[in-house]
């Protein structure tokens, strides 16, 4: 087989999946198009993920600006961090990304070296665009965000958003209201968001505008036990921890349940939504044996999260990717947004019996204190009140200058205060998923070549569920009443909300072929003794079986079978 | 009742379907947030305009990037002319739109008025922002694409889309052939558009970022016949056409078959897609008797647009709005990126039967050619195979210089060619709705507030099918097992795909409000007859009548009725 990257998506251009964007226009690195059966595959896998975190999971999905004004990408840190390093260069003024071009050179920088040391070890480096050694060069901070105006005028920064997840940060307050400020409550977004890429080389698993499907999820910073636990509790999944990369091994499949036990990972919730995106991974078609869970070791961890695990795939072409990040992200964002805007973003939390606290508070003496500091006597009464008094009375610094209150100046009661609740700022849990690249992995993995009588089948094995055609009809001849009769029979399963396509051109052998390429897992024909006898065959994608079955009850078996409730064989008249 | 704008937004935002964006920082202009319960009305809108165009009409979507490159918008026309006038205001530096800033005035302006004529004007007015009259200043063009960089550097241009449009235009060659070479042949996008609007001020009216759904459906241009127009030929619309608004009168109601019978619209893909878009702006949910089809006038016409009709709907605050304009933009679009990318974008359409012609073909006679114009011989003579020679030989200019080549140094030879077909540059059919001011005009035509036993009643009459909670249930009250009961048939209906909101939080009453103001049509209570008949009521959201029907079937019942297929009443047991 030649490169499984060059088949994968010569085949999904060639037939729709993928396009090259502005094609006509020479396209540019970082952007692609999906066609149409790309985008239905794409709106399948987006709705499978819908039904894990927003029907089954109870979390609201929102829809955010993509433009985000200034003062959210600074609060967020990503005006200042969001950056990867870059040079130039100097003989073909190509602009290269310093760690790739690194890497590439069969060279090594530690992760926090600074752009000069990475200067340094560039020198010695061919350039990979013009070959010629890049010598003495700058290396400076990319950053990553794109940027444009608001409004006329250059005045208004706005930026396109480089995650989802900064929409359910600043929409706080109004969520938390929405979930009648109780915690854990989650939102989700599926949307774009965008990387300005300095030299992106690697098609659909490095794009400047893709999909993201995150979900973020409020929890007490105490309470990090998910409520559904037992779901995964005894669920496996391959774990790369830090330990076992520290050592230079493998992955090693661990239940859930242990793996939090273990402390290796930090809680409930994080395990949980790993166990949960295993199962959409393999659900959606991504092969259960090139899945693992990466832990991040503690000097790659971004600076907020206390645990993060990437879900990574192997690919033939490019090795491990990652496509979904779960992290911790602990009550930094949250924080973060509290300090820049001035507003507070806590919950308050009812205790389930309110608390009683003594307090000893201090009543000043206004008759007293009245002659005593005339003007500043209301000032000094108010700053008294906050003291804790002590045997020789209360010490106040007033304009500066220390003044002793002495003891008769105030009276002091023990008092019983009840304390109803806290405010607590919650931590987040955010499981992040990059759609495209969860696109490349399942073409990848369900692609096959295989020698059928002489000649190469190419296949898409799909699941029914991710197919962007559930069914084709096809008459045996376009002729003799058969192309009606199958005409009849796609309608009708159109009509049931299946996508069906219809065709009559060709040989039948072709007809199969063409639909094998582009993953129909399932195509009815209608032949000569349909007539005869109200049958059609069923054939199955991946075995090649047919089986007849019965017009009548065909469109609840067709959708049996898509929805994978129940297998060809079982359908044999 | 007071403004209803500012009563249907306190709702939107209390309740969760529109927030301010980035609220905590002040928010900006031009963009909002879908909250909870709007993101949801959201995608139910989008689903049901894909019923109408992807499933029914046949047109595969697609997805192409919002970040597209400059040639693609030079090509379309918008880096040149995508621009409104635009001046700064001299005393407060307010930016103001031209034209708006005119008509608020008062004053009036012709339609290709120039920036200098607009400037007279204006100095007349005061500025709307500080009172101060403007006085001279200076009215300038300004683009409305929002502008970044793509890469480092600052050369490569990128603008955010100002149409999905484009992305269907240059994926042409693609598309035509994954139709496999024939026409008529549709494609679609629902996604993100943007506008950098100077001074929006009517909120969800006028948004910077904002969602379309766009169909371009490609045509043969002498075929303007939609092959299911019987399906809308009798279906009537309220049309203001062009000839009306000249005499100032209001809308008529016609049938389409009349329409393009009588030549008001001009062929029957516009007016199909005039009636569906009729169909789909009443099924989800604004008012018929405020829906209504202008023409644009001849001078309002976009200069590519042979025909092109807005669909309107009245707004108590904002008078008549356009949701979506009909267009047939003719060859336009595809000509002009053939003409700037130098591609052919063009269909082959075989004849039924290849047609033959007699040809005339000159044939030079090399072996005299050859000694008389030697290095210049076969340039001679491939000039000649493509004159037409006359008695008198054939006439040539070659370097500038007439050469007159007579009849012996060719032969003639009378060729017949069959001619398999034409190249065709289709047209295209554009159906253009804008979804944020749909949403607005459903929610305000949808809200309502009544008088009921003394207290007012505010209630979204939403579309069962739109609205985001499908069903509330409700226990009685939250003990004697009525809460479990209620939680099991809350559980149940979710399973069946129905978005169920479960709520035992105060009086009933309260609760009953809760949902009227979200729009829920049906709320189930469990009552302390439910344990004993096993029965629930089913209270209809608009008319407050209950009826009791048994557990027994309650999905099924529910699921009829939220998709209009059954009413309250017919269920009564």
């Amino acid at each position: 087989m030649s490169d499984i990257y060059e088949n994968v998506m010569e085949l999904a251009r060639r037939r729709g999946f993928i396009w090259p964007t502005a094609e006509c226009y020479g396209s540019v690195a970082g952007f692609i198009d999906y066609g149409p059966l790309g985008a239905m595959m794409k709106r399948r896998i987006e709705n499978l993920w819908r039904d894990f975190y927003v029907i089954r999971e109870g979390y609201y999905e929102i829809e955010a600006p993509t433009i985000g004004i200034e003062p959210v990408f600074v609060a967020s840190g990503h005006v200042k961090g969001f950056s990867d390093k870059m040079c130039e260069c100097p003989h073909c003024g190509e602009y290269l990304r310093a760690d790739h071009t690194v890497a590439s050179g069969g060279e090594d920088c530690p992760a926090g070296a600074s752009c000069e040391e990475i200067a340094k070890v560039l020198e010695r480096i061919p350039c990979p665009s013009c070959g010629t050694k890049l010598g003495p060069l700058v290396v400076s901070e990319f950053n990553l965000m794109f940027q444009t105006t608001i409004g006329p005028g250059s005045l208004r920064k706005g930026y396109l958003r480089p995650e989802t997840a900064q929409g359910m940060f600043t929409d706080f307050g109004r969520l938390l209201r929405f979930y009648r400020d109780k915690l854990p409550f989650g939102a989700v977004q599926i949307g774009k968001s965008y990387r300005n890429e300095i030299s992106p080389r690697q098609g659909m698993i490095r794009l400047r505008e893709f999909t993201q499907a995150e979900a973020e999820i409020f929890v007490h910073p105490k309470k990090k036990n998910h409520p559904q636990f037992c779901r995964y509790a005894a669920y496996e999944a391959p774990l790369l921890t830090a330990a076992l990369q520290e050592k230079s091994m493998g992955s090693s499949p661990l239940s859930m349940g242990d793996a939090v036990r273990s402390g290796i990972i930090s809680n409930e919730y994080v395990a949980y939504y790993l166990a949960l995106t295993h199962d959409i991974l393999v659900k959606v078609g991504i092969r259960p044996d090139r899945i693992r869970f990466r832990q991040h070791l503690s000097d790659e961890r971004a600076h907020y999260a206390t645990d993060c695990w990437d879900a990574e795939f192997f690919s033939d072409r490019f090795g491990w990717v990652e496509l979904v990040g779960i992290a911790d992200r602990t009550d930094y964002d949250l924080k973060a947004h509290a300090s820049h805007s001035g507003l507070s973003l806590t919950v308050f939390l009812p205790y389930d019996t309110p608390r009683t606290e003594q307090k000893r508070r201090v009543i000043p003496r206004m008759d007293v204190l009245g002659p005593r500091f005339r003007k500043q006597a209301k000032e000094v009464a108010a700053a008294m009140e906050t003291t804790t008094p002590t045997e020789e009375g209360i010490t106040l610094t007033l304009n500066g200058e220390q003044v002793r209150i002495p003891s008769d100046l105030y009276e002091v009661r023990e008092e019983t205060v009840e304390i109803r609740g806290e405010e607590v700022t919650p931590h987040v849990i955010e499981p992040s998923y990059g759609i495209d690249r969860i696109i490349y992995a399942v073409l990848e993995h369900c692609y096959a070549e295989e020698l059928v009588e002489g000649e190469v089948r190419k296949v898409l094995r799909l699941p029914p569920w991710i197919a962007p055609i559930q069914v084709a009809v096809f008459p045996l001849m376009p002729r003799d009443g058969l192309d009606n009769l199958a005409r009849e029979i796609a309608d009708s399963l159109a009509g049931s909300g299946l996508l069906v396509e219809y065709d009559e051109n060709g040989a039948i052998g072709r007809r199969y072929r063409r639909q094998d390429e582009i993953g129909t897992p399932y195509a009815i024909t209608v032949d000569y003794e349909t007539k005869e006898t109200n049958t059609v065959t069923i054939r199955d994608r991946d075995s090649m079986q047919q089986v007849r079955v019965p017009v009548l009850g065909l469109e609840e078996a067709v959708r049996s079978l898509v929805a994978g409730d129940t297998a060809l064989e079982f359908l044999k008249t």
